[in-house]
């Protein structure tokens, strides 16, 4: 047997999110069906964590278990790339050692959630639309306290059946692109379900002086999903990479 | 009476153009009947020229009359945006000479189309799919000649009611933007109808080992649209800017 990586993008607005369900289209679904017509045998992929309905990634990765070895990498990618829509490609597939696993091997993973302040006749379908006059300082400074916490039960979806709350959070900041673009981006071990986006909604509460910093930091104390604000949309969040 | 310039963006993919037609949405259409509800009489615009159907604007312009003038341009371009769909945008609005005409003075025009010679998931909408060995040194080498012309019949759809082909080509040049996102970059007086996309097409026969730079040249010196290449796809055409 013989462990492959697979190196991917994918555009997430048709897709009920990555992961396999009833009655809708996953793009886990669909890489393994495409996956299995090229290869003539039943391909199951393992990602390396899920992504809701209509979230994107720049760049996911999973694994999946061959019998016999691909010959040619290249050419499979080329091939399926072929066989795939025109909202996943696939960038690389590689062997890896037995033990490597998409999902319990990585270090961390890292997501931009993307905001426009005005109007963007090309982008709107990928950028939450944020008040002009939003303070991006301000959602910066409360940012940089959530590295000081662990355990971030308020802004995990409810009734989820982890084990744990906790994250270590490496990296948590918003980055101006243009003078009408921003984007936050985030960095952790592990993300909770929903946890990016209830971040950027309470974090857009600070930049609309709804909330000040230290209420931001009293949310996260408080260990309540039902204080924190309202979750983002998800159509401005990708996945980015993840790192192993 | 006071004349104004409109500046602006559109999305071109929902519409059938700029210009106004019978029995279908164009933007002019959009822009006009938006513009009159916000400012309770009748405006007619007059644009800096035609973008066929699924061709976008980064930055157009339009002229307009009005018998009383505007307090506050600002506040009518803020109003204007939230009466507008998502996929219009307008940047500035304010007086000008009563000589100045969108069309007329427009010095010359500059268009952007796209190519991608890879899967994008998240630009395959605005990009046309090339061949992944598409040669844009020899694109680059035939475009460079398009100065040396004039009469551009070869690249206008038929049967237009124009008075000559004539166009001066101040700019022609391929840029990469990414290993596998590039644009060609056009700027001229004037344009005739479909001729980006016609020399578009064309080029990308060049840069397909099909044609060589001499039978490119002599497409041109040709003056028929017969033996010019197809035309590249409305959605990877741009036009950038409008110069006064």
């Amino acid at each position: 047997m013989q462990r492959y990586f697979i190196k991917f993008a994918y555009n997430g607005t048709a897709y009920h999110g990555w992961q396999n369900q009833p009655n809708a289209v996953s793009v886990q679904e669909v890489l393994e069906c495409k996956m299995t017509q090229l290869m003539h045998t039943t391909i199951t992929v393992v990602g390396a964590g899920r992504t809701d309905a209509g979230v994107h990634a720049e760049c996911m990765y999973a694994h999946f278990d061959l019998n016999e070895p691909i010959d040619d990498c290249n050419h499979i990618v080329k091939r399926l790339n072929a066989y795939l829509p025109n909202d996943i490609e696939v960038f690389t597939i590689y062997p890896v050692d037995a033990d490597m696993h998409a999902r319990f091997s990585a270090k961390s993973r890292t997501y931009r959630y993307q905001v426009r302040t005005s109007k963007d006749v090309f982008d709107f379908d990928y950028r939450m639309k944020v008040d002009h006059d939003t303070d991006f300082v301000l959602m910066n400074e409360a940012a940089s306290h959530l590295a000081d916490y662990i355990d971030f039960t308020s802004f995990s979806k409810l009734h989820t059946d982890v084990k744990t709350n906790n994250c270590h959070i490496m990296r948590a900041e918003w980055v101006m692109e243009s003078p009408t673009r921003w984007s936050f981006y985030i960095q952790a071990d592990r993300f909770l379900r929903n946890m990016v986006r209830a971040i950027v909604g309470t974090l857009l509460e600070v930049g609309a002086h709804k909330l000040t910093v230290e209420q931001f930091c009293a949310i996260i104390e408080k260990k309540d999903r039902c204080s924190a604000g309202s979750s983002a949309p998800a159509k401005g969040l990708f996945l980015i990479d993840v790192e192993y």
